[in-house]
């Protein structure tokens, strides 16, 4: 039987046990206490690369990060840990489905599955208070701990969830489609802001080269000296354009490291840190309007003793 | 020269000082000493009768809210208060002016200015940092403890910002036009929940029978024991209806009284004390993010030493 222990399963998982690493994930996306400690040991381990892979739902998302595992399988070790190990995390907040929901488009994909440098997992939230936007995080971790070199996070849909956890990426990818409006359609959902890198898939296909120029023009707009993303056409389905998409992405982690990833990386740490806080003090607040302390300052307001601000000062302060 | 201190500028404002409401009014709205010393008084005086009006910009609340004072004032006293003094607080949450800011469709209303019993203001939050959700019941129960039985807080726009503030209203009305669709958009706006009141203004105009077909049908897929929401129909801009109007407030304010406006009035203070508590958190947790211990602790998540979760409760229980 396989143990419940966060510990047991790190050093399973790290000898090559799916079914060990399924179950740090189930941890990581759920809350309670296994969730702490299996944050608590993944932290501690090294952070993995990742890649968001983000657009509207049938701009190819899935076939390309199908290519993109091949291309990074056949690249050999991706850093100087000398692994070549990659994993592939989908993430629709829409979904209440986890775990075991293989949808269409993803079986391709799962032909993956049966090489020991694959793993592929879909995640949803069961019960982390944070939600996706701290679980995605925490899996990412989990998975650089037992030796994942690359993490490749893609999103479905294009809401306001999909946008933050595609910008927590070291890359974010946007995938759109050629045709009039597409590219307005990724300004207007705010991926023109977290784009380090967009594909045109479905190259083959007519407008490739005014979405390129409605893409150029309005990099133009936001041009201030960063990083300047990259545009490479792909066709997913034939695997045109793979290795371009492959190169840019290499070219966007060496930028980071030249510019500072730890300095990225920081940054998104204290995002991450700000927002367990905020987490922590809501659970906080919904324990102190569970008490009989609460209820009594309602009183003293309702009866005009006292007003909102000093109530919650003098509830704080008993707590 | 008239006064800075919360206290004197009450005993001035009950007396009649506009200056001195003012004054207070953006104490309310601003933040800091004199907002916290404001609210203290303020939520120790009688609670004023609060009816919000909203709906989509040129539904024609404001030539509503006109004829309201108007009826308002012709009735006679309000309630056992004896007073038939009148407020109204115009909220523009996506402006940044306020007091001064008087718009075209104003003048009208501006023109019960000159009569004692009735106060007329827009209202901005300006640094006040639970923002308008608090800064607008801080500024009805300033008005309340001042002496005025009714305030009517109009807003406008349809955003969340403007739902939540109309929703705390002791009676919401919702305004909307006659004609395909409108019933549909208040819906798609959260309108048809918050509502008390449903007016539909300009009903001399065609399509009066069905958008109230419309409303009908919405509040029966709705119906579940609750008020049922009364529909009037007026013509702001003859007068036509208002007298329906202020009765159908009238009904609804009686049917919360038998039902317990007590207890209503309980859970509104109940959500905006969370929204304090929720208030002062996030300023403690901005505070932690300045402080020294804040950067440690990032030191060692960036280092691996520690995760997020440790990290967040070391800083909370330091400080």
């Amino acid at each position: 039987m396989i143990s419940r222990d966060p510990d047991i399963l790190f050093d399973a998982a790290r000898a090559g046990s799916r079914t060990a690493l399924a179950r740090l994930l189930t941890y990581a996306e759920s809350g309670g206490e296994n969730q702490r400690a299996t944050a608590a040991r993944a932290y501690r381990g090294s952070s993995p690369y990742v890649v968001g892979l983000t657009g509207a739902p049938g701009a190819g998302k899935s076939t390309l990060t199908d290519r993109l595992i091949s291309e990074t399988l056949a690249r050999g070790p991706f850093d100087d840990t000398g692994s070549t190990a990659v994993a592939v995390l989908c993430v629709d907040p829409s979904s209440p489905f986890s775990g075991g929901a293989i949808l269409g488009d993803r079986i391709r994909m799962q032909e993956h599955a049966t090489n020991d440098d694959v793993f592929i997992r879909s995640l949803a939230t069961r019960g982390h208070l944070g939600g996706l936007s701290l679980a995605v995080p925490d899996a990412t971790r989990v998975l650089g701990a037992v030796g994942f070199a690359v993490v490749l996070v893609e999103t479905v849909g294009v809401g306001q969830m999909e946008v933050e956890i595609a910008s927590t990426a070291d890359t974010t990818v946007v995938v759109v489609n050629p045709g009039w409006g597409d590219a307005m359609q990724a300004s207007k959902a705010g991926l023109l802001e977290i784009a380090d890198i967009f594909v045109i898939n479905k190259a083959d296909r007519p407008g490739v080269r005014e979405t390129r120029r409605d893409l150029e023009q309005m990099l133009d707009l936001g041009a201030d000296g960063r990083w300047r993303p990259t545009i490479v056409e792909t066709v997913a389905s034939t695997g045109a354009g793979t290795p371009e998409l492959y190169e840019a992405i290499e070219a966007h982690r060496r930028h980071l490291e030249a510019g500072g990833l730890e300095v990225a990386r920081r940054e998104r740490v204290r995002a991450e840190l700000d927002k367990v806080l905020a987490l922590i003090l809501r659970s906080r607040v919904a324990d102190l309007a569970r008490g009989v302390a609460y209820e009594s300052q309602l009183d003293a307001l309702v009866a005009g003793e006292t007003d909102p601000y000093r109530a919650a000062e003098a509830l704080l302060e008993s707590a």
